[in-house]
Order: structure tokens, then C-alpha cells, then sequence
């Protein structure tokens, strides 16, 4: 028995991780469910997948962790999002579009908003996405290097924006000085194994042509996403209709923005034929139902997108028209608006709701050959969810517990390229009474 | 000091229990927030509410609370559920409403209800509801005996439904049946504190014009609620024409249902007409957004209802359509849908949500005189939710954080009647345990 054992030892792989879990959603194929599987981690990626009697007999490893009431699935790409805008949350609810913004949220932002801001307010703001499951998320802010550092520092995934407005801020005096600051960070994260880059023109309403073909430029010339506001309300069509004759697709369009690089963000307002044209350049999308709601900004025709083909993203927005950071709720939100405004019940299935939010997030940000899906050789970035609750049993199924009854509070453990981000609901590398702390600083400041 | 310290313990109040909480929302009146405040309860009722400082020279109490970070506020009233419809959560999704009821639910129903499928049904959305923050369910399901059992025993507020439908069943095989066994089980509960009766013909299409008329006088009789169904679907409605030439809600206009006593449920389909009638009779309206975004009923016209002063009160429907029964996300959805339904961001404000959630639900109900707000007199129907987690952070408004970003973990305590049923997150008088097994019990019995 002695040499059996050892020799089963000798024969046996070596894994840094094994997760034996009671249901696997690897969402590709889309729908499939796996019972009763291992997942194998080595050097921060997926190695294998396998049923556990299988992996008993074939890998070994240091940690072996057991979920016997859990689904493991892959992190959730919040593929939209103003992060450090968390310190903001609530600050302002149920007021017409302009005067949140013109009255409450510029004016605070115009006071407030500095490097140490954007640190403290994304401490927060990752510091929650982790907790309810997210293990990478798509900014636009202003000290963009502030929001990649707190991610990397944390373990966790992001696409930071270079932002370009045509609005002097506290940050840059102008579209030259953002341009400059952005590319110096992305000179900076140049082979960072989490955090990347995108270039992120705020809206065709606040960014000049001439900049936006720079951008596009640079977009080409980085192999970079461009990352950009558009058609989000009624009134920036007419607007656009009014100041250049056309809408603002039609003007990406014409300087050769609408590519697979482009994340286009909100689109409620769409025509037929633009969505065909979307569908004809691979333009993802990037779908805010909650935002799109709480602001009153329109219905993305999400069905009629996904009958063509055109991938879409699922993202949170930032905390101030949300007010929550939670993957979970959007998702939930996504397939059951979809029915609603479709007028068919079966419209956006919940397998298709947890495609958005993850592989189709990972899609639009570039980074499916690293993540989006459970597939041997991607990164590990995985999400843990205890279903063995009352508000989650019983499990007939899986993925529609997930979409439509799951609370991110049931997020036990989240991995970041096969490292623990979250261990049994608590942050490994972020310490919640401090970012408590820096919370009240600044509620108290700009209460004030 | 010995002196003076015995003089103000002589004239100082007792009580049973005080709590003092960080916030306190007491919904009436509506918007209202009081910081650092104590609820005295006394015999099951709320006392008095004070100034902290107040109330340590005023009260004292064998038990009291300190909740340092949380607001608190009443009881969650869920106007419409179908309890012990929790064992089929999950069960169907994705599907179109008829192929839904009739290749899924009604079947698994004809196999697996009985008086221990509700019980034990009724037990998981018993505890789940608690647990959640609501302390009072308006019920329409077969086997209502049990429900109300389930209800009693775990010290939660229920109305439970005398249901009639012109269908046989497990439970009854005619209307007779149905009545009287309902009337048999009003009998039992007379004088019960928390568990009450409502008069639940099923829906117009499935109860006929005699029997809604024999029900109008038994309600006129016993002082009770009727609970229906209404204007759910467009289908509905064009059936109705076809077969009665009119549409339901004038049919039961007729018959001289429309009043104060009727709580219509979903009514998604309305005409400018019908509300003005509705706000005439002072007939109730129970919104239940997720369900009719999950079954692509339609979407009821909220705020054209409240500017008719209509009293709209929300509800989950059962967990078969929904998944879940969490009155925090109804709140969230019902005002994030009515301000894009609308297409006006200030419309159904925060507190407006709050109050449907728990004011409106006591109204429609009949029970406004007991609870649904936070008023002396009124029973100590409470809940406590730790707004000190990250997700909650910062806090400028509690009632925005209770509508758009709190989940319902975050609830700490539950009192009915000034009992408590949860404490610190756990249930007091149900065994989680117990009632997993039970699930999986019937997971696999209908599985099969």
C-alpha cells in the first residue's frame, strides 16, 4: 500500500488550487451546468476542468478547497463604470437629468474631486465590486492612475480610461493635457499583468472631431479599445441633429470609430439601421438598465441587438445613478427589462444575462482570450456563490438562481488570476474600516 | 446621589424593550428622518418615539437595543404573494406565460400540492420574507389553514386568503367547497392577533359572476378584504371582451366590487377612465413589477395612478414568477421602472417606494390603524438594516440607501408585535435546517 501510494503521488500533476464545487457554469458552452466537477489552478490560470472523481485521481495540490453548496462561476466583467463617483452615491435621487447633474453632481465634482478622491472613492468602489463578485471593471474618470493603482494593489482586473473631454478640469486644462497624462499611465502599466488601458472620449457632445480622430489614431496605433458615451438620451440625438446635421453614431461612423475596438456605452436611442451597422463594424455594446432607468434616459433594445448578432456588455455605471456596484442586480435587471419591453417572456434567457455579464463584458474589453469564460488556459478569475440558503433553495436551477433570485451577499470567495481576492466574504488585501473611514472624511466634506 | 438616583428611577417610565438606532424612518410623515432617536415599546406597541437623550431620562426597560448604524424602520408589508409557490422557484423561466403555467406550474401543482406542500412551502417563504424585513403577507393559495399555521407559529403577520376559483382541485372540488372550507378557517382565526382573513376569488376569468356576488356580500359581512387578481394582461382583457363584452374591471363594477375593500393585483392594463373610477371607489392597487417584467404582462401606470390619490401598495407575487421574496428589490425596481416607464427621473421618489412598501401595503390591507408606519399606538412591527457595510457607504440619505442600494442581508432585526423574530440575522422561532431539508425533499420529488 506504502509503494502504491507512493507511486500514485509520482504519477499524480501537481496544481497550485483545486475547487471542488457542487456546480460549475462555465458559460461556454452557454447553459451548460456542470455537477459535481474540480477546477485545477496552476500558475494563476485554469489548467483543467473535470469531474472530482477524476481529479482525485490526477492532480495534487497545497490548497484544496471544498464548495458543497456552491456554483463557481467566471468573474463578473462590470464592463462600465465611474468608480471613484461611489463617494457620491446617494447624494442625489430623483431629479431631472440636468439639474443632478448641473446642480448636484458637476458642482460637487468642480469642489471636490482630486487624486486623493478618486484614490479613496475607487478604494471604495473595488472594494465593493470584489465583494459582490466582479473581478474587473471599464472606468472613465478623472486621475485615472489613481483608480489603476488601488486595482492592481488589490488584486483585482481593470481597464482604466484615458479619459478626453473638452472640459478643463482639477485634472488636465485641456484635451492635449488629458491625452498626455493618459498615454504616460498607459506607458506606466505597459506589460501590467491586471490593469490595461482604454482610451475614453467622454461623448461625442463633449469631445471635438478633431480629437476624436486623433483618438481613433491612437486606438489604432496602441491596440487599444476606445471607450465612449453615446446616444444615452433622446436629447443628445437632437442636440447632435441641431449642432451637425446628423446623430452621433452617423459621426463616429464617418471618422471610423465604429470598429471592434469601440465600447459604445448606454445606446437606448437606436434606429434599425444603425443597429445593422453596428452589427456590420462588431461594435460592442455596453447596457446600463439601472442607470439607464433611475436617470430616465431610454430602453436599450437589447433583443433586437442580440437577434443581430452585435455583442453586449453589461455594466453598473457609477454609484451616483445607480447607487449600487452589483453585477447581480443588473443582470437580474437586464433579463427581466428585456421582457418587459420586448413584450415576451421569453427574451433574454438568464444563461444569455450571465453571458453579458461575463464573456460578452470580456469581449468588449478586449481581454476573451484572457477571461470571460471557465475554458482551460484562460486566467482564474472565478466567483464562488453559495446557493445552500433559504432565499436560494430549492436549486432546480442553477443559472436562474443566479440571474433571478441571488443577492451578491452569497459571493463567498473571488479569485483574480488564481489568487484569493475574497476569502469567505472577507477582502484579503483591502481593509473595510479604513475605506469606512475615508468614507465618512468625505461625506462629512462635501455634506458640508 | 444615591437620593437622586432612586427619585429619577421612581419616576421614570418602564418599558418592554428600547431601541436606539442611528436613523429612524418612521414614514409618516413621508421623507422624514430622524437622527439618533429611541422607539419605546410597550406591550407589543410602540411606546413613544424620542430623542435618545430624551428617552435615557424618561425610559427604561429590561432590553435594550443599541443599533449604532442602523436605520430603522417599519415592517415590510407584501401586499400580494402565493407563499408556498416557494417550492417551485426556479422551477420554469424564459418561457411564455401560458406555456409556463400550463406545461410546468400546474402540473407540478396537480401532482404535489397538499396541506404539506403549502405547510412546508409556506415555511421557506416564511422564513425567507422574515429574514428579508417583511413582517406582514397577503396570501392567496390552496391550503390557506396551513399557511396561517406556518404564520402563527413563526410570530409573522399574515392575511390569509379565502380562496375561490371555479376550478376542482386537491383542496376543494367546487366554489361551495372553497367557500366554505375559507369560512371555516375564518372562524378559527377569529381573534387572532396577527393572522387574519381576505376573501380571494382568484381572478375574474376564473370565478363566476355568482360567485363574485356571493363574495361581495360575505366581505360586506365579515369586514374583510377581497384580494384579486386584475387587468394582469392584455390577454385578459381582450378575453373578457369576447366572452362578456366588457372589460373585467366593469364587470366588477357591476357587481359592486370596485371599493375600499378590494385589493386589485398587477392591474398592468389600464385606461384613463378605469383609474378615475378606481380613485372614486378607493379600490387598492398592489404593483408587482418583477413578476409582470418576468411574464411580460405589462407595466402598471404607477405614477398616473398616485396623481389620482390611489392607494398603490407592492407586492412579490409568489417566488414561481419572481424568484425571490425581497420587498428591497420590489422598492428598487417599482422606482427605477416607473421613472423609465414615464420617462421622467423624479418620478416615484425614494420615500414614495418606502411608503408603498409599507403604509400603502397596511392600507390595502386594513390594517392602517395597526401598522405600516412608525407611529405611537401602532404595533412595534420593526426593522433594523446596517447601513455601516461598504455598499452602504456613504450615507447622505438613508431612504435613498434603502431603495437604490441596500440589499436585504443587510437586515439585522425583525419585531412583530414588539417580538423578535430575527435577531442579529438570524430567525428565532424557525430552523433554517429543518427547512432546507424539506426543500430538498420536494426538490427531488418534483425533480423526478
Amino acid at each position: 500500500m506504502g509503494q502504491l501510494a507512493e507511486r500514485r503521488d509520482y504519477i499524480m500533476e501537481q496544481a497550485d488550487t483545486i475547487i471542488n464545487t457542487r456546480w460549475l457554469v462555465p458559460v461556454e458552452p452557454s447553459g451548460a451546468v456542470l455537477d459535481h466537477h474540480a477546477l485545477i489552478i496552476r500558475a494563476g490560470r485554469i489548467a483543467q476542468i473535470l469531474p472530482q472523481t477524476e481529479a482525485k485521481q490526477r492532480y495534487q495540490a497545497p490548497c484544496i478547497r471544498e464548495l458543497g453548496n456552491h456554483v463557481l462561476i467566471p468573474g463578473l466583467v462590470n464592463a462600465h463604470t465611474h468608480a471613484a463617483m461611489a463617494l457620491l452615491r446617494g447624494l442625489a435621487d430623483d431629479l431631472p437629468l440636468l439639474s443632478w447633474l448641473k446642480e448636484h453632481i458637476w458642482p460637487a465634482e468642480q469642489i471636490h474631486v482630486s487624486a486623493e478622491f478618486v484614490q479613496q472613492g475607487s478604494e471604495l468602489a473595488v472594494a465593493e465590486m470584489l465583494l459582490g463578485g466582479i473581478t474587473c471593471f471599464n472606468d472613465m474618470y478623472f486621475f485615472p492612475e489613481a483608480t489603476a493603482r488601488i486595482a492592481a494593489q488589490a488584486g483585482m482586473r481593470a481597464v482604466v480610461g484615458m479619459i478626453v473631454i473638452d472640459l478643463p478640469s482639477v485634472y488636465a486644462a485641456s484635451a492635449d493635457e488629458y491625452l498626455s497624462r493618459g498615454l504616460a499611465l498607459h506607458d506606466t502599466l505597459r506589460n501590467h499583468p491586471l490593469v490595461t488601458t482604454a482610451l475614453a472620449p467622454h461623448a461625442p457632445y463633449t469631445v471635438s472631431e478633431r480629437n476624436l480622430e486623433r483618438i481613433r489614431i491612437l486606438a489604432d496605433e496602441l491596440d487599444v479599445p476606445v471607450h465612449i458615451h453615446l446616444h444615452e438620451t433622446a436629447h443628445e440625438i437632437a442636440q447632435s441633429i441641431e449642432r451637425h446635421g446628423v446623430r452621433p453614431l452617423a459621426r463616429l461612423d464617418a471618422i471610423g470609430l465604429l470598429s471592434p475596438s469601440l465600447i459604445a456605452v448606454h445606446m437606448t436611442q437606436l434606429e434599425a439601421i444603425e443597429m445593422d451597422r453596428l452589427a456590420e463594424t462588431g461594435t460592442h455594446i455596453v447596457h446600463c438598465p439601472e442607470s439607464n432607468l433611475k436617470l430616465a434616459s431610454g430602453f436599450a433594445p437589447v433583443p433586437a441587438l442580440l437577434e443581430r448578432g452585435i455583442n453586449v456588455a453589461l455594466g453598473t455605471d457609477g454609484a451616483a445613478s445607480n447607487n449600487d456596484l452589483d453585477m447581480f442586480g443588473e443582470m437580474r435587471m437586464a433579463a427581466l427589462l428585456a421582457k418587459g419591453v420586448a413584450g415576451d417572456a421569453t427574451a433574454l434567457p438568464a444563461h444569455h444575462a450571465l453571458h453579458m455579464a461575463t464573456l460578452a463584458g470580456a469581449q468588449a474589453l478586449g481581454l476573451a482570450d484572457r477571461i470571460g469564460s471557465l475554458v482551460p488556459g484562460k486566467y482564474a478569475d472565478l466567483v464562488a456563490i453559495d446557493l445552500g440558503c433559504l432565499s436560494s433553495a430549492p436549486v432546480y436551477n442553477p443559472i436562474s438562481q443566479l440571474v433571478y433570485a441571488v443577492d451578491r451577499s452569497q459571493v463567498s470567495d473571488v479569485w483574480v488570476a488564481g489568487r484569493e481576492a475574497v476569502t469567505n466574504g472577507r477582502l484579503t488585501s483591502l481593509d473595510p474600516t479604513a475605506i469606512l473611514s475615508q468614507c465618512q472624511y468625505w461625506h462629512d466634506k462635501i455634506q458640508a
